[in-house]
């Protein structure tokens, strides 16, 4: 902490330990195991690392709370992008340290954590209201929730948590945001310009001279050249899916893809034209998003392959099936899959149709002469 | 957290917050900027890093208490180096977070920290007592505290604080229970042996044999001959103080080494013949305290370039010169620096004195049939 | 780099670059992209990324080499415990690094990947000779693979290179070596002493009690007490399993355990009685084992995470699944899965027997007054 | 490696080993120690250590090189930015691995080290042409070097490598590009608005509001207020030495400063108006140059300290004095230190003057309504 001219000293000096409240902060850890007489010494260690995950879970809304408010308005400032992709940025680093910290945590063995877990019954990481929180506000659906024993997922809190948690269901997520947001991407359609139709005439013609080239090639055997041709045709109905809101919209219902037909080709034209200054940060934004759900999900794996360690088959303390269940979490839980889809309809940069002119000259600074 | 069969259950269930008292711990950040209206956004960062901190610096006193407690026996009992040495893995760990906590906190850029650093005004990063027990755990001296505008390192500290300082400058301290171990070593002498005899002899050997080489070298023209001989001779030098006790103790007074010989040989022995069964935690024991040593200066020093790129050659909060003393406080405050001396004096192990037959007996397990 | 005195020199002066042959190193990075004129930028990184990978596989296969040598002697030496620990602690830290060079290659979006993935085509990471070798070293049985379109794991591979992955199913490898290692532990049955009685019989006693408690606890419904007492049922029945050697042949014949009864009972006592001087090392080397196990399932997870991130739902240019293929052989492929089902049948230390004094005496040194 | 639909396959198929040519780099580990009989195991790890250093400084150079090319034209393309920014990038992820492999060689223990280091003698970490290409591509000077017992730099170097290091002394180095790029940013003078104007009209007006507090800060005993006071007097000229172009090119001349005034002027107003979306690449160029030049600090800061980890006080194999030469190069050789500056010389957000509209609306995207 540093002080400097230009800063006005507050009233009352400030004093490190107060600021920062370590009086409750550091009074904070009360060993279950201490109240048979001598504490279980990693139990210390099991405490302050959960006591820190809640530390940066309160960060991390914190941050996805700002973001939230800056991606709200009807028009998000383009002022505001650096901001925005700062917080995302930030959360990706301490999503870092979510993870060295199961490192720390893996140097309790099974054996030390058998002495103190019997304190904890039925207390379970599952009951982490802020980590719940956290998935709500980024865009993780009711729907999405794997059921606990035919329970919902918020059945092991308490009463007033168990309140925080739906009500936040309801509150506007990162997802829906961001979806909106793409939406209203002014450049899809500019004058006679239409992305979606040069989009689809680029992908044809890079299928046919594809599909030409396997005809031809001498190097393929018959069965070979059977086979990549049926591969072509596999891929081919992928696409189409793509080009067709109707299969689109199927898609969706069948739970494979989220977000509006819109809003996935903004996504793919940002991906695809990302040099263009006005989409640079649009594509970082894009671009952390994906960081932020793998993040998550590298997380909830990590944590799985931890917690089989150390309990193997064993049932959790709080009635879960322990490891399986966080692996299967894991997979689910993912809220920007589509942005993930994204690669597998992006077409090589030198087939990648040139923009009109006039569309690129929205696209860059008032100061350039284009 | 889980539970499991083997476990009795305790007599009220646990509920995952109250054990962890997060209604205390996620209402202690109190940001000071929103006395004036508007928090400023990065300010909560800012305490959570800090507290973050305090919570893992909590942790390492706990881990060094507890290791303190181990050495302490005018016997070390055997079976309590891997519980020791996993003490000390631990801390290794941690301080791998909180150099990772670094890259989190860089994420906030000098102009954020200019819109709240003047709340801070005097609070400063010196007054976190529990860094200072952990300096004076490990076996920093008072004389080794580098001083702030000439008042000592206690002096930004409430009288409370302070108190409870300079008591831990009373405590066993790691650095002082290790070298009491080290010189407890039996294996030094035993019988006709006598390890310094024997280490002598063989680097004078070494030496000669050296010199030989170098003098009669044809690919070496005169003047790198000479210059090679010279370097030679340097070299003795320094082996010459660490034979003769005298010399050694000179340079434990001028600040240059702090282990007593007996401890600085026994440190030598463990690293030289470490493959003995009974040498193989003790070197993992003197490993770990390099690392740990080298943690804490590898932090000092992120934590200097990280200060010097938010504050520049701005004054610190704390009235201290900032940046500039953190780099010299993270060359000073090493506590095992012996230790890195180590490497110096050590013999390839071809010319490496093999044991007497029963000495290596007595340093086997007893199912061995040696 | 660095001489010393005690240092012989060379007859010819080492020159850095040619001792580390880099011009050969330096040269072998020829683009693909570059045969129709420009090079693509970012397959300097595809090829720079997966040569470092080739590099420190060599290296892993460098220290499992060794690890089998040392473990190879029909008497592993206790003199030898060390080094072969400090091998494995080596493939960690490397292991390490493998999984941070994907954060590197992800660098590469899909768009600059698509610019020059074409000219791959066949060629595929599932062709790495190196990282079969890995595995196979390992332990990784044949009819653990996963068939890629019908085909055995080597059909990509060269002639030549398949001779050499399929050698190498043949040579002793780590899982078989640490098997039989632990076969040999002297200190299962010692006079009286048999472990596995004492086991057995401490967690008959540990059951009785919990089920006590279960049946007389206030706080528990009717209905918690019976699921709770049902699932002590299901407990019950996995210890069985671990009890009786016919039941443990039968899970190994279903492939749900690996190790033989009697390896899988020295691997329970390492760690129960972990402790002993005679077995702090092998409790070292048994936890080193799982990290490596650990390790490369992680490694292929983010893999797989990274490439389905690339690639989307297209086909692996080696023809594979892609994605999904990655996703199911990190979860196959895991060799000493056996130790991660340990933690189940783990006794807290407070109900652990006290093993008989002359038992311990042999697990100790020599130079003890046991 | 994976192909896909859109892709044309080449004409030849692509063989994996090939395409790396692993037969050349897999058989570029040549072991000194093995010219004498049994080869030292850990040499290998050496070799594979230092060879995966190179590999990936070609990579930097790879990237510094294309960054180069793209900051050359007279004017930048703001489509390249993206581009720029993403090359800086990844070279912050490579070096994160280049501190990584430390943690990997330090697995190798000083005695290891002696086995086989007499085998080196006189080659050096020194002789690394390509970090000393790296370090002439950023911007060091050849007057910055320090001198190795009076020799140059490159005094080590055979004769060809040294022609190819003092060659590209003379080519464009990424410190001059950036400096003319940021000398030519069109926003400091636009119309009557001149930014060095407002900006020290701002400065004065904030250092004269905090001398007021200062002067009437009841809570300030006499001597803290007069100690205050001087404070800002010591501030005031640090400002005004950068108000002034003459002081500024003292500074430059005395080695304090290396930007020019006008780069100088640029980069503070990128940092403090890095929100104009004109303005967010840049301000994230900026930042990348700081976070590469301490990635090289750090690492060179670790490499100091394993190195006196390993060999203490014994003189380096090329001659040099090890470890003190690079903990002293760790320091010099920072090529953007200015930048490092900046932070001393913001001004909070809430005083920072506004810009004219017109000025912001040039700094805006042509689809914006401003």
């Amino acid at each position: 902490m540093v002080s400097a001219v230009g800063d006005t000293p507050p009233a009352k000096p400030v004093y490190y330990s107060d600021y920062l409240q370590l009086d409750r902060l550091l009074g904070s850890q009360q060993l279950a195991s201490a109240a048979d007489g001598e504490p279980v010494h990693d139990e210390m260690l099991f405490i302050i690392v959960h006591q820190a995950y809640e530390l940066w879970f309160k960060q991390i809304l914190w941050e996805l709370d700002e973001v939230a408010k800056l991606l709200a308005p009807a028009r998000v400032a383009e002022t505001a992008m650096l901001r925005i992709v700062a917080r995302l940025e930030r959360i990706t680093e301490i999503q870092k340290l979510l993870i060295e910290q199961i490192t720390v945590l893996e140097t309790m063995t099974p054996l030390d954590f058998l002495e103190f877990r019997n304190y904890l019954i039925p207390a379970s990481g599952f009951q982490s209201v802020q980590f719940r929180l956290i998935e709500n506000r980024m865009g993780v659906r009711p729907e999405d929730r794997i059921k606990l024993a035919g329970n919902p997922y918020t059945a092991a809190l308490s009463e007033a948590d168990r309140g925080r948690v739906e009500e936040s269901e309801a509150l506007p997520n990162i997802f829906d945001l961001v979806e909106a947001w793409l939406e209203r991407t002014p450049f899809l359609d500019h004058g006679d310009f239409h992305f979606w139709d040069i989009y689809q005439a680029a992908v044809h013609e890079m299928l046919e001279h594809d599909r030409g080239v396997v005809a031809t090639n001498p190097n393929l055997s018959e069965p070979e050249r059977e086979s990549q041709l049926k591969s072509f045709g596999q891929t081919f109905s992928l696409y189409e899916a793509v080009f067709d809101e109707t299969k689109h919209e199927a898609l969706v219902s069948a739970g494979e893809r989220r977000l509006s037909h819109r809003a996935f080709q903004a996504a793919l034209f940002i991906n695809l034209y990302r040099d263009e200054p006005a989409l640079q940060e649009p594509f970082r934004l894009l671009t952390l998003l994906m960081d932020i759900d793998q993040g998550f999900t590298s997380w909830r794996y990590r944590h799985a392959l931890m917690t089989q360690r150390m309990i193997g088959r064993r049932v959790g303390t709080g009635g879960s099936a322990g490891a399986a269940y966080l692996t299967r979490s894991a997979d689910r839980n993912r809220v920007f899959g589509d942005l993930f889809q994204l690669s597998t309809f992006m077409i090589p940069r030198s087939l990648l149709p040139a923009l009109p002119v006039d569309l690129e000259r929205t696209m860059r600074f008032r100061f350039e002469d284009v």
